[in-house]
């Protein structure tokens, strides 16, 4: 199909349609991907060597345009559910009332905010709401750098902090045709098992520090994901960001803790990642869960970095913050907190851990198995080698998917399988899930 | 009241509420006002001098905590009404079903990119989608500097864009604490009754691009809203832009047209602001009214620009184009289409602009006054001096929100008059409009 791009052309994204199994795909699915790409152009990529369309979803399950069901233990937006009942009631009635923008006086807006910075460090009073994580992040960085006065960021070998023109800038992981800006220095992701890996980031982030110092651009801001997600995830042990943090804070920098994928209650140990390791940042960035798939995301901040910028430069975001997408930021907030599902994610991210450390027992292919409540990461390799297999890990993942199973791959390599069902799953769905990695282990073996 | 901000710290906001008249507050108002300044900080300000909490929308009304009615004839995101109905029943629809990302296929996507790419420039043929106008300026500002290789953008005095980093570079109308980027040059926005306004435009744009050379940034893009809103609206004589769009495009810059103000038939005249005047931009920005509140905006693009960016650099945003959003945005497509919008935006906008005209008649008080549909524009002067008076303007604006009408104020001085009530406008809410027009002209006379 001369349309179809070959792989080199995904721009380095992981577990993305390439086109060589499109001859597998049904008259309708074709259809659609000939269609997108003439309409949505090459930056839309599709994930599987299969692309699915989904037209219906409930709970945890996924459903395709031929009536199969899957088990959905990968998207982290929707984390407490696929059209979430109270959700849904939230979004239909608040649709059907009003929707406008936070320039007029709004009772659950303000009701919002002050619940949501409960759940937060105190020190974080404020809050501020865009659309997307890549706002919150561009947000971030413009209150950091305008209350700093510096440029310089730190971030880690394979960030992904959003896609914005800066959010892009410090985020490696897009690829080498994203250049970072001049006054980004990049550190080595902590590696559990490496000894003293908490001495040793701590060691790299002050050299970092001298050396943006050096060229004059100065620390505004340590970011990080703080369970490194993209860099394959690294959970473990909590607490070895204190002394990294420190040194930044203690330079006159501001900690900007990207919850982005931690946030929410995800690791089951905290509702916010940064909570987990005792730190106190000047700056948490929200985004995906926040509204189950509506748009809202934002920042938490220390008042004092807000108070000129917010003051003298005019931000607002005509849809950061509508009335629609806080009521439906409000009824997620009240589902994990009143169903307790920071508690579910802890027990079924134990119950689901476990599993997969079984399945993977014995296996050569498998080296890091770490997971920080309902998210799971395996390192796959080569057996023979022991070398990182972005081969193994995509067939792994497609494997899944043709067992009706969603999960995806990570890390630098491509080589990590994630695994992150919604935080509403039960012991039923993490044992369908074991179940299915376990043939699809044996059956690639 | 201590927390509330002077009026020189709304960071040259027009319309923004100063704490002046608190004490005329209700007290549930002030409850709101204090806990917004707690719990958002001082980036979060408010319209009129008395804000008003709207508790429900109807058409082109909404109703306050009080249950008074009124007449919006500013809000242009609800541009075919608050809670229209056939928006509402889409989004009620779809997220009790699916709310997804673009990851997966899905036929409702692309069947809305082919809808919303016939109604532009035939060499438009895809499209990319955001959640928000300034992730979408940003976007076109990563592919156009990826795509020509150059940095420099060319944009008019009192430009507004956006509010990520790039989007504020390049918004010379949020003042000078946010900085302009480096590469960015300003060139006077054309005003009408100027002699040779056209050729005044383009020749300043060619010095701009000349200048841009010799500092080695080189001409990446002209960026225009096609009616130069926040410039004070500069609708005429339609045709005006094209020798400075055909000189950026000579020199192989690109032309961006930001459609976020003119676009989803605003204007009367065209689909696109671009469009009445004839030029042909290589990327067109849309925001605000696509979705009609829910979040939802983006671009439509040559393809050539987009190839390398779109293969290389891995750009994917989360709740771009997710399923709700579009749904929404193919309502408000079929709602302006289906009831001619763009005409009764015509027809309004002309009885509009011809009752505005016979209020201020003999007014020394009100020199230009200009119009595009149902977007006027009226420069409100000191009678005495005729320099431009943003006092009068916001005395006006206040005395009308008084009278339950909503309009705002705009240009570089603040002391122009923004009416832009929703295209869904009837004979019976322009008079309604003009007639508060009236009492209040001649109740501040």
């Amino acid at each position: 199909m001369s349309n179809t791009k070959p792989a080199d052309t995904l721009g380095g994204m992981v577990n993305g349609f390439d086109g060589s199994a499109i001859d597998s795909l049904s008259s309708r699915a074709v259809d659609i991907v000939h269609r997108r790409q003439r309409s949505l152009g090459p930056a839309y990529k599709l994930f599987y060597q299969r692309p699915v369309e989904f037209v219906r979803g409930d709970g945890i399950h996924l459903f395709d345009a031929e009536g199969q069901r899957y088990l959905d233990a990968y998207n982290n937006v929707t984390s407490v559910g696929h059209c979430n009942a109270r959700v849904v009631e939230a979004v239909t009635a608040q649709v059907a009332t009003l929707n406008t923008n936070t320039r007029y006086l709004d009772r659950g807006l303000v009701a919002y905010a002050e619940r949501l910075l409960g759940t937060h460090d105190p020190a974080l009073q404020n809050a501020m709401f865009t659309c997307t994580g890549s706002e919150a992040i561009d947000l971030a960085l413009r209150v950091t750098r305008f209350a700093t006065g510096r440029q310089g960021v730190i971030v880690t070998t394979n960030a992904y902090h959003g896609i914005t023109t800066a959010a892009s800038e410090i985020s490696p992981s897009l690829g080498r045709h994203v250049a970072l800006a001049p006054e980004v220095r990049v550190v080595p992701a902590p590696t559990e098992g490496v000894p003293e890996m908490s001495d040793r980031f701590a060691a790299d982030v002050r050299a970092a520090v001298e050396d943006l110092d050096r060229h004059g651009h100065g620390i505004a801001a340590l970011v990080v994901d703080t369970v490194f997600s993209s860099d394959g995830l690294r959970p473990d042990p909590a607490g070895f960001l204190r002394p990294a943090v420190e040194i930044v804070q203690g330079a006159g920098g501001v900690f900007v803790a990207d919850e982005v994928q931690p946030g929410f209650a995800r690791t089951g140990d905290a509702f916010w990642g940064y909570q987990r390791h005792g730190v106190h940042p000047d700056i948490a960035v929200m985004g995906k869960p926040m509204g189950n798939g509506m748009p809202i995301a934002g920042i938490a901040a220390r008042p004092e970095l807000l108070r000129e910028f917010g003051e003298l430069t005019r931000y607002f975001n005509t849809f950061g913050g509508n009335t629609v997408s806080v009521a439906a930021a409000a009824a997620v907030l009240d589902v994990i907190l009143e169903d307790d599902l920071m508690a579910n994610s802890r027990d079924m991210g134990a119950r689901m851990l476990d599993g997969i450390r079984s399945v993977f027992a014995d296996d050569a292919g498998a080296t890091g198995i770490r997971g920080a409540g309902l998210y799971a990461a395996v390192d796959i390799v080569d057996p023979e080698t022991g070398a990182p297999s972005r081969e193994r890990a995509t067939a792994l993942v497609n494997c899944m998917r043709d067992r009706n199973v969603l999960i995806s791959a990570t890390g630098p390599e491509g080589s990590t399988l994630k695994v992150r069902p919604p935080l509403i799953a039960t012991p039923g769905d993490i044992d369908t899930l074991l179940d299915a990695l376990d043939d699809t282990v044996a059956a690639l073996r």
